[in-house]
C-alpha cells in the first residue's frame, strides 16, 4: 500500500470568494499540489526534470470526484493527507482528504495517467504505461 | 425540465501550465461561472443583491464529478452548455458539458445548494430548501 | 504609433475576493490576457505557434506600474484598452486602461521583452532585440 | 520603523505558465498575502473579525510598482520580505522583496488604504485613516 502524504497550506485572503469561504476550485488546485507533493514526497524527481530525461511531462486527471463537507475560511491552516489507493496498468487512483485539523472538510479521488509528449508531434500528449520505477517508489 | 445554458470562454495563456494545456481547476472555475450565468439567464438576481433582499449567498457545492476527455490550450475558444437535471428538496444537480465546437472536452456534475447567512450568526452559512420561484424561473 | 485593441471581460464571482470586488491581481491577468488578445488582433500567431517556428516563448514582463482608481464586481461587464506606447531595441511599453464603460478602473504601463529558449539550455530564457517584422504588424 | 516580516512559498505547478516560470500576477498575489501576513505578525486581528468589530474591511491597493529581475519555477521555495516603509494620513506604502534564498527574484511598492463599508450604503466602500493602534502595532 502507498503511504500517505500530509500537505499544508495556509489559506489566503485572496483564496476566498465574497461569500467569505474558500472558492472551491481552489480545493482541487490544493489536491493538485498535494498529489506532486506526494511523488516528490516518495522520491520522484519533478515533471520539468523528467520531462529533459524520459520525456514525461506529468500526470493529468482523468477524472475527479470531491465531496464538500465544510467550507474554511482565510487565516485557517489546512491539511490535504494523500495516497495512491490503487494503481492500474494505464491510470492510478488518488485519495485525498482535506483536513482542519481533526474536521474533514472535503474528500476527493482522482484517477490520473502518465502522460509524455507524443513522438510524432511534440504538442500532443499521450498516456503511456504506470512506471513500473515510480509506482515501486511510491508503494 | 431545465432549459440549457451556454457560456462562452477564450482560453488564456495564464489559464495554461507547465505542460501547455488548461490547468484543470480552471475547467471547474468555468462550470461555476456557467452556473451563475445560468441563472442569471433565467432571470434570477445576482447574489450579490439576493443577499441584501433575501440573505441568499449563494449555492455552494457540495458535490462534483468531472470526467476530462480531451485537453485545451490558450487561443481557443470553448463553450459551457449547462443545465440543471434534477432539483431535490434541498439540494439540485447541474450537468456540465464543455465543448470546442463539437468535440467534448470534459462533462461534469455537480450538485449544490441554495444557503444563506445563518439569522444567530453572520458567520456561518446554512442550507436552506431550493427557493420555489427561483426553481420556477429555471424549469 | 499603434492601434488600441479592447478586450471585453464579463466578471465572474470566482474573480471576487471577501470584500465582494475583484481580486486585485485579476486585473493584471487581464492586462495580461488584453497585450495577447493585442498582439493576435494585430495578426500576430500564438506564442505556442512562434516557439515552433522561431523559438519565440511570449514577452514576459520586466516591470509594471498600475494605479487602481474604483473597485468593480461580478455581474459587471468590463474593457481593457490596450496599446504599445512605444518601442524599445530590447523592450517595448504596454499601456493599458481597464474601464466599465466610460468609467475609468485602472490604469497600468507595462516593460516587456520579447524571450526565447536559450539555444544552449532549453530550460533558460533569454530576451532578444523586438522582432522587426512583430513591430511592423503592431504600428 | 517597521519591522520585516518574512513569508514564505513553495512554487506549484498551477503556479506557472506553458513558459514552465511563474504567472506573474501570482507574484502580485503572493504580495498581498504578505501584507496580511504582516500585518497578522505584528498582531493586528484578520479582516473578517475587524469588519464585524470596526467595520474594517481590509487594505485595497491604490497603486502597484513590480520590477521583475528574474523567474522562478515550480519545486523552489521562495521568500516574500515585507515591511512598512512610510505612512501617510490615509495611506501606507508597502515594499515587498521577493528572493529565493539571497537572489531577489521581483522587488515590489504598493500603496494602501484602510477600506470600511459605507455606513449609508454596505455594498460601497470608503477610505479612512489610518488607524492610530494598528500603526502603532506596527511600528
Amino acid at each position: 500500500m502507498s503511504p500517505t502524504h500530509i500537505w499544508e497550506i495556509d489559506i489566503q485572503f485572496g483564496d476566498c470568494d465574497p461569500a467569505g469561504i474558500v472558492f472551491f476550485p481552489n480545493f482541487l488546485k490544493w489536491m493538485d499540489c498535494s498529489s506532486l507533493a506526494f511523488f516528490m514526497a516518495c522520491g520522484v524527481p519533478p515533471w520539468r526534470e523528467l520531462v529533459q530525461t524520459r520525456g514525461i511531462v506529468g500526470t493529468p486527471l482523468l477524472e475527479i470526484h470531491t465531496q464538500f463537507k465544510k467550507s474554511a475560511t482565510y487565516g485557517e491552516r489546512i491539511q490535504v493527507h494523500t495516497t495512491v489507493e490503487s494503481w492500474a496498468a494505464k491510470t492510478f487512483t488518488h485519495r485525498h482528504r482535506v483536513m482542519r485539523g481533526d474536521t474533514l472538510l472535503c474528500e476527493g479521488t482522482e484517477v490520473r495517467a502518465f502522460v509524455q509528449k507524443h513522438p510524432d508531434d511534440p504538442n500532443r500528449l499521450q498516456a503511456i504505461p504506470v512506471p513500473e520505477d515510480i509506482k515501486a517508489l511510491c508503494s
